[in-house]
């Protein structure tokens, strides 16, 4: 049926050609010096690059026909994000938000993040355009924290999970369900497998994601560290506890293991005390798969929702609790400091943790929802349902 | 026949909590500040970390159905390992030895090392128990070392391969031998292209375990270094010389390319030619599979051992030439510099370097058996033999 | 038939000895201590390491049946070829070029690369032979191009893709084909998964290659994060242009990713804007998928020659590419610098740089045909064609 099988030829290598030549253009015009920070810094910084390219793209493996397409549309999103991020940033607010390609690869993740959500329904138009969109707008998001509310400008990076989840929930809720007898968007052993070593890969390196921006670096990796332990510990917990046969379920694994180095991702720089980081890994850790329980079988049938690769519960709520971790820490800490006294300052603190945690998660929804529909309109060429999930549609695939 | 699929629900995961509980508690009051060494030494953490938990994940994947469990208990005894290590070091002795990440991690490789042994016989529970029994012991050898025998502290951590496979040993020869005509414990090409590329990761991050607590890092790395790579070359030559037909034996490769590590872990920071490294590499190689066939053939089979991944040839035998070794070059290097007077205090150096070695060695042996016959007791819910090394007795695994 | 299956046994182990005797008594006898450089040096080391032992090793697991050859010899060669480029540079050539562990490893990039062209066709002996020889002759090329052309000496190191593809190119066209059905010599999905895994692994660590030897750290790895990830975008692009339907080809993405890599070794300490980083990527990207097309449909056939992964345009085209941009890059700044006066200053510069060039692919074609001849004598057990590409020639595979 060569009707069904469309053609990305007209379309797909000039979207790619067109946003190469203007990164090019720009880069020809303006490029600042300030790309690349002291060379003390490159391990952290390939730890990230590591951990996104490589690991996210095994992570996302766990699709039993997408292998290829899941590993190589994330890498193919990354290489043109990073370059897009350079541009939008030189571009939209010269002078607000400094660059470089260390920030580039951490606001990165928001797209992975949110390409996960729709994994296996987007064809590879439709993830440049949201990439597009997505980088534009989680960098307008950071303006308004860092401008209006004075967020420090590292502390706006760390709603990156948050805006990611929530923008590509918002994004996958447009996307036509497949049909329920689907054998397709499930995993196999050999598919968990290949995900959970990319878990793994991931987890280790996340002390390094969480510290390579921040002031205080050993305290973020030690605290990290210590949230991922507790974490990891607290999923085989969770997972033996809520199964059947108190067997372990690999998607518990799987999604519970990196809840702690989100939920700290606010904190890690400012804990002072390690049992601190390890409650909030535990607590992750439970939220996530408590969430997976609740979401899975209320939330998402009742909003039609599908989450391929689980974000909500994986990053988005734990991104929710780090979130008001941070507000409650923040408000402890300065509280303690004052002995109490002055509490309009603290007042003022929270309004802006909060104003700042509202504001991105709003913005995430609702152009999210806008970027769903543009999505879907017919030039993008919206992949038909029964084609979801399938590399051949988009492979030369040789048997 | 569900009565054998035994559920963990009512044991495993209160016995994680009620651990998790504990190292909350303990952190909530005496985390000392010292978890965290200098930031320079921020990649080889990285990378030893890395090595432990990434690469033995894939490393021990060598069974042909326990892929899961191989890779995911591994993980889950480095994180529940790594903060009982550093609730042991401050509870039992306070400040004989200090402490760090960086050493915890170390010492699980202890563990890791023990857990191959009785890879897919143990089930979790067991574990457990055996990882925080076999820190708690290696913890006590490492302070008799210390304080008895004066024996410097980044050295008592060396002696690591050695308790752990002795250990290992030790307690897998307390659990019931499986079938004869079992097929699950064999390998398949599949699987051990996993532990291949399993073997090569560590094996190119083993310089980063060897030097991460030398003094003398630079000469640490380059020993180990060349030690792995002469045991490579030779593991290559030894598997063509003994297998039929002068074709490579995969588990050979597996086991013999480490050696070389293994056996320089004690000498490493302190070797002054590289030619005396590259030999031990070689014989370290040499020992490995010459004690693969022997071990193999006729200990085992009288002993009733059942050393699933090889830890007695691997891990064991080099480190018991490395020790030997190490009390060698020790006397010929002091002789010299003393041009062989004073041999009285040569002798009371002996003494030391073998009272050390034979205490690890003891201790393990029978602090092992006796973990054993602890572990086989019906509180622990002992897998039946039919049941072992079979993921799905774990894992809800969907096809 | 047991006539077929040609033991190694009586050559291959007795070979490896040898050599490794030769390289303990050296080291016996002459080890310098300039083998290893600062610390601060050690991660980019390490990340070479794991580039060319792990990167590589799954980088060549294209073919169906020859998994565990394809990482295991690959590691193999390493190993060995690590020490004798030490052994090599202390013999040959005392003083001309000094000798440290990076070296060695960017040195046996070339070998690497050639390997890839005869993947499946030489057995080990010849592989080590190959080794051998060629590590001596890029040595030579490297000091000839040092001595007289007076080239710096981490630029002759830079010549290393193009060494080792022209090198490889020439030993393959001496080796018969396969047979035209043979079907062992293609690729699976699995093997596909696999081997853009490893592509992926080698794209991140890239950077660290082309500025381990760099004296501007930071300018090379800008340079080179952005060469790469142009080139990258490029591959996804012209893969979806070139092949039918629109659908990208996993072999154009396989090659084509690593190409701005390899175009921008030259220069990637020297380029002071990144727009021509940018523009070297997309050039080296198309180079690399035209070649592909052009070589594989006429070149190849035309001269009867099998290159098994594709190195002539993976590797081969992008370092033409590269030199050549590194001699306009060169002129065009001199000149500029000297506003076009004093030509013949820069008439010199060409000279030297197409001298170097020339030099080394000339030499690369005719020790490597001379090569190839010598391998193919008798004596080095040949393997019949029909037993290309399989593991099971070499190894001990249970199912």
């Amino acid at each position: 049926m060569p009707s069904r099988y469309l053609s990305f030829r007209c379309s797909l290598p000039w979207l790619i050609l067109l946003l190469q030549a203007l990164f090019l253009i720009h880069s020809f015009f303006s490029f600042s010096g300030g790309l690349y920070s002291p060379s003390s810094f490159y391990p952290e910084f390939q730890d990230v690059n590591h951990m996104v390219i490589f690991g996210f793209g095994f992570f996302l493996m766990v699709l039993r026909r997408y292998g290829f397409s899941s590993t190589a549309f994330n890498f193919l999103l990354i290489v043109l994000g990073v370059q897009c991020c350079v541009l939008v940033e030189d571009l939209l607010l010269l002078s607000f938000l400094s660059c470089s390609l260390a920030k580039a690869v951490v606001s990165m993740t928001a797209v992975v993040i949110s390409a996960g959500a729709v994994l296996g329904k987007a064809n590879p138009v439709q993830l440049i355009v949201m990439t597009l969109v997505e980088l534009i707008l989680f960098y307008v998001s950071r303006c308004i924290n860092k401008t209006l509310l004075q967020v420090p400008e590292h502390l706006t990076l760390m709603h990156v999970h948050l805006f990611g989840a929530y923008f590509g929930l918002a994004v996958s809720s447009r996307f036509p369900e497949p049909p329920p007898g689907l054998d397709k968007n499930r995993s196999t052993p050999k598919s968990d497998l290949f995900s959970m070593l990319g878990t793994v890969f991931v987890w280790v390196l996340w002390p390094s994601f969480n510290s390579v921006l921040a002031d205080s670096k050993e305290e973020a990796v030690l605290n990290t560290y210590l949230a991922l332990a507790v974490s990891a510990v607290a999923a085989f917990m969770l997972s033996a506890l809520t199964s059947k046969d108190g067997k372990f379920r690999m998607t518990h694994i799987h999604s519970a293991v990196l809840a702690g180095g989100v939920t700290v991702s606010y904190t890690a720089h400012s804990i002072q005390h390690p049992w601190i980081a390890m409650i909030l890994g535990l607590l992750g850790s439970g939220i996530t798969i408590l969430g997976s329980h609740c979401l899975q079988r209320c939330f998402n049938p009742a909003l039609k929702l599908q989450d391929t690769s689980g974000v909500h519960f994986t990053f988005g709520l734990p991104a929710v609790l780090g979130a008001v971790a941070a507000v409650v820490l923040c408000v402890v800490e300065k509280g303690i400091a004052k002995q109490w006294n002055n509490l309009s300052s603290l007042g003022y603190l929270i309004l802006v943790d909060v104003g700042a945690f509202c504001q991105t998660i709003s913005t995430a929804l609702v152009t999210g929802l806008i970027t769903g529909l543009i999505l879907n309109i017919k030039l993008l060429k919206t992949v038909h349902v029964s084609k979801y999930f399938d590399d051949q549609f988009y492979w030369e695939v040789s048997f």
